[in-house]
């Protein structure tokens, strides 16, 4: 593991069983260890990539070949490439055939679950999630939960998307017209796991689109998702008139076979929704959206990825590919949510969720975006409802339009709310949306700020586990465990330095007190004092106080009939109860 | 106004009417100007202080004295002041004798409101929110809003704590044993107003209480709080056990004069109550309920806060100083959310609520903490029904504990949902909650996170006007004026800022693109060109397309019953409306 990996001295990977399913390991000052969930993967040197984890799974499943895939075109690298007459910083380590379905076969997890079959995909994300593997299956086959993992990725460690299960969070990268280089965009990725993205979007859009995606997906411990579109733009020179079916096939192709495990596909935005959003405060704001509707009313035809969506479930279903079905009419604006043409659009993705699951093939479907508050949980209701429950993933949703420059907060609002309410995945937001491309430490922010969304809503969601985080962060803080509170931290880097900006001392980590309140000031200690006043075991000690306090009728001090009766009598029946 | 208290070269503060009620006025690049509610204040040398606004209004009623007040004592400045013989930096603008209610006369906004009379502070507030004077002063009458308006603090511009009104935020700020000198708190309580900070708590427990309160008070447009029970520790040399009534009585007082708005009174941690913290994951983590708590099982009494209620309803009335009823017993993490402890505290603030309104003294009471998100709302629903609509100011509340050094959004996520439901004010969470201090940078972080969880409310509860701030920002984006997106955002310094950082030439900012996708991927570009693309009136063109096209029965695209017909035919319907 490189050093980048380890978040904290405290933490190390641990793998445990046959499938070596990881945890992170945090050693505590008090003797014990708590583990964590963790995205990070064991570790890569860019040049070389990840080993190769689940390709013994899929070979022993002897339901794919390897071929010789599609020839590579410059085209495939951009413009630049073109006019250079040559691809750029081609890939360094192990190459690997491209493998699809034997002929006639299916290859999809949702494909397995559905016969019956449990795979050591399912069996790793059931350890991970710490369930029962038939709730995997069973959710998998009910299209209810998502396993992205395209069998040209086996270096990813399976993961699980859908409402029963940890919510998870989707961090973006990717490369623009105007900035980035592959090594940065590498090193964004390796960020965004070691932080604790579950799967990352390569939204490249600039040169190098191709090399960059596979120095992306060598590298990748988790699902990498793509917007296909982008690269078939690229394609016809930024045209979107020129766009045709077959370029975007071809692309799609490409992608599948480099080991893309996830695409955004805007097959909903039909002809006829284009009209409604004219009126709309920020039109349409998807990028994907945009370019659809555009070609959609320059040839005055319906989305050739809505007439064409069969032949595509059926790539998808050879190579296990999964489908983020693209909100490409979401709102851009507080004033446009929930509005007809975002409805509409919703109906279509519910529509060809069907159509997909009729292939097997594994469908999540996308949603806004930016939503008042009050509006936020109508969205996952009507989602869940009208797509039977086909996992809801979300691009935050933002509360207000007022701030950015802190969208990332203003999200992370929107997304905790919609989260409890029954989305699987956030795509996280960072400080730089709506005014530029997130740099690395912006990454980071991402990240942290869509775990700790994610997290709240586990815990409203009363997940099993989920709160035991919590409290044994709290316990650590209550207990002045100072470098325990760091260890369990989300960040453990920034709360200690946090702390250490008031009182860098060594001695002040052990101290029963901190810089908010000073020695003598501090509730806790008191609170600690309390406790200690009354007894070894204090809880049994002040409850006996309390009996004792209430049996005299506590009346020298309240009022007769201030206190309501129900409560004061459920208070001494709680308060037996405990000692 | 010095530059510090000027967000933006766009924005300019604007005074109207009699009451000379302020406004940020931002100027467009479109010749429009947008007008928003303005914390900051005229701006002051700290050293001279802010003009007197209210002076004449208090005067006018006629029913305050001035007198020679309280002598102050070196032991106001605490244990060093003591030690040293002297107190420092002594105040060095404007000294105003003491004022309070003449014999007999009750001077509280609540008391006027009450007796059908129209104060300029209603008539200011009324402006300031943009509705009538009428609701304000009903809201007023029956408890369910404050003015928090001290007689002794004429500098500051009146506002309106209550659910019907914008939402309110709160700033922390103050000294502590281990950092921090005067002119850094002064500092930051002008960081903090400029903001938007609409009231700020100076919770000072170190050196210089008294001076330190009296430099913040004499330069603060806003209301300012305090916890008297710090000073009070400070005056018995920190040992709880040693607090009296009396001592309490004699602070209280001292701040009266000096001009506290509001005070934080702990008088709900009642001796029974104490007992139903000892099993609690974090116990009591207020600092003022500890020390409440300490003092009553030392002495095994009842708190003296809580026995000399009526007396404190006495001075508080002769001042109209507001209570902040706080919440000492309020949960220090998840696990300790609305548990017996918690609530039982509440109905003791609920019976104090009531009798404090028999005195005609204004109340709002104090809320959590640490709240998973799934029980927030039940916080607010019992506060509002056990308190009367009394208006509830929560701290937060933190939707998970697992964050620290991010605790400004765990909180925010809380805040957003408890205000929603009805909280009216919010105290902030910097990101050093937990760990330190916040310094300067972090209190306007905290400032303009909670400012955004506040709008975010704003706009949720349907707030009039509310909206109209988003949709001029989304629309100044969706035109490219990005000038006036910086301008009208919250913080304009960061979004221009993180603008530059990838696009730091001049015409970047007239561009009709931005670094996110580069000039040929804009989505809001192609979006506006589809709306060109139909004509002049491209919502009459594009709906006359859809009109043409849904006529012609969509049926060459849609495979027949797959759209439901109920949403087909609304937005025909819509589509007509709108043409």
């Amino acid at each position: 593991m490189t050093q980048d990996q380890q978040i904290h001295p405290s933490h190390s990977r641990v793998e445990t069983g046959d499938l070596r399913v990881p945890v992170a390991r945090v050693q505590l000052t008090n003797g014990e260890t708590f583990d964590r969930y963790t995205t990070a993967g064991p570790g890569s040197d860019p040049e070389v990539g990840l080993p190769d984890r689940r390709g013994a799974w899929i070979a022993g499943r002897a339901d794919t070949v390897g071929y010789d895939g599609r020839e590579t075109d410059l085209r495939d690298n951009g413009r630049a490439a073109l006019r250079r007459g040559a691809a750029r910083q081609a890939w360094t380590g192990t190459r690997r055939a491209p493998r699809r379905a034997a002929a006639g076969r299916t290859v999809t997890q949702m494909h397995y679950a559905r016969r019956g079959l449990v795979t050591e995909e399912m069996r790793f994300v059931a350890e991970r999630e710490g369930c029962d593997v038939e709730l995997v299956r069973s959710e998998l086959a009910a299209g209810r939960a998502i396993i992205p993992a395209n069998v040209n990725h086996p270096e990813s460690e399976p993961m699980i998307i859908g409402r029963r299960f940890l919510v998870k969070i989707n961090a973006n990268i990717g490369n623009s017209a105007v900035t980035s280089s592959i090594a940065e965009e590498v090193d964004k990725l390796t960020h965004a796991v070691t932080w604790g993205a579950d799967t990352v979007m390569d939204l490249s859009t600039g040169d190098d689109i191709h090399t960059t995606r596979e120095w992306i997906l060598r590298n990748s411990p988790v699902p990498i998702g793509t917007v296909p579109i982008y690269q078939a733009l690229e394609k016809v020179d930024g045209e979107a008139d020129k766009l045709t079916w077959e370029v975007f096939r071809d692309t799609v192709i490409e992608q599948a076979e480099q080991g893309v495990d996830y695409m955004t596909i805007h097959a909903g935005v039909l002809l006829r929704y284009v009209p409604l959003t004219a009126d709309r405060v920020t039109g349409i704001v998807s990028r994907g959206g945009s370019i659809m509707a555009s070609w959609c009313l320059a040839h005055h035809q319906e989305n050739f990825l809505y007439t064409h969506f069969d032949e595509l479930c059926e790539i998808f279903a050879r190579y296990d590919v999964s489908f983020s079905l693209g909100d490409g009419l979401r709102p851009g604006s507080v004033a446009d949510a929930n509005d007809e043409a975002q409805l509409g659009e919703l109906r279509t993705l519910a529509e060809l969720t069907e159509r997909a699951w009729a292939h097997d093939v594994q469908v999540m479907v996308e949603g806004p975006g930016h939503v008042p508050l009050h509006l936020v949980e109508e969205n996952v209701r009507l989602q869940q409802e009208w797509c039977h429950g086909a996992p809801f993933y979300t691009l935050g949703p933002l509360a207000t339009d007022v701030a950015p420059g802190y969208d990332h907060i203003t999200s992370a609002i929107g997304a905790a709310t919609i989260a409890m309410h029954g989305t699987a995945m956030l795509c996280y937001v960072t400080p730089k949306e709506h005014l530029g491309l997130p740099d690395r430490d912006d990454v980071k922010t991402g990240v942290i700020t869509y775990k700790l969304a994610a997290h709240a809503a586990d815990v409203a969601k009363g997940h099993p586990g989920a709160r035991a985080w919590d409290d044994a962060l709290s316990q650590a803080r209550f207990e002045f465990r100072w470098h325990d509170q760091f260890a369990l931290a989300l960040d453990p880097v920034t709360a200690e330095a946090f702390h250490d900006q008031t009182l860098p001392a060594e001695n002040a980590k052990t101290a029963h007190f901190c810089s908010m309140c000073g020695p003598k000031f501090c509730s806790m200690r008191i609170s600690q004092d309390v406790r200690d006043r009354f007894g070894d075991r204090a809880a049994d000690g002040m409850a006996a106080k309390s009996r004792e306090f209430l049996e005299l009728g506590a009346s020298v001090y309240v009022p007769p009939g201030l206190l309501d009766p129900a409560v004061q009598s459920s208070m001494a029946v709680r308060t037996r109860e405990r000692s």
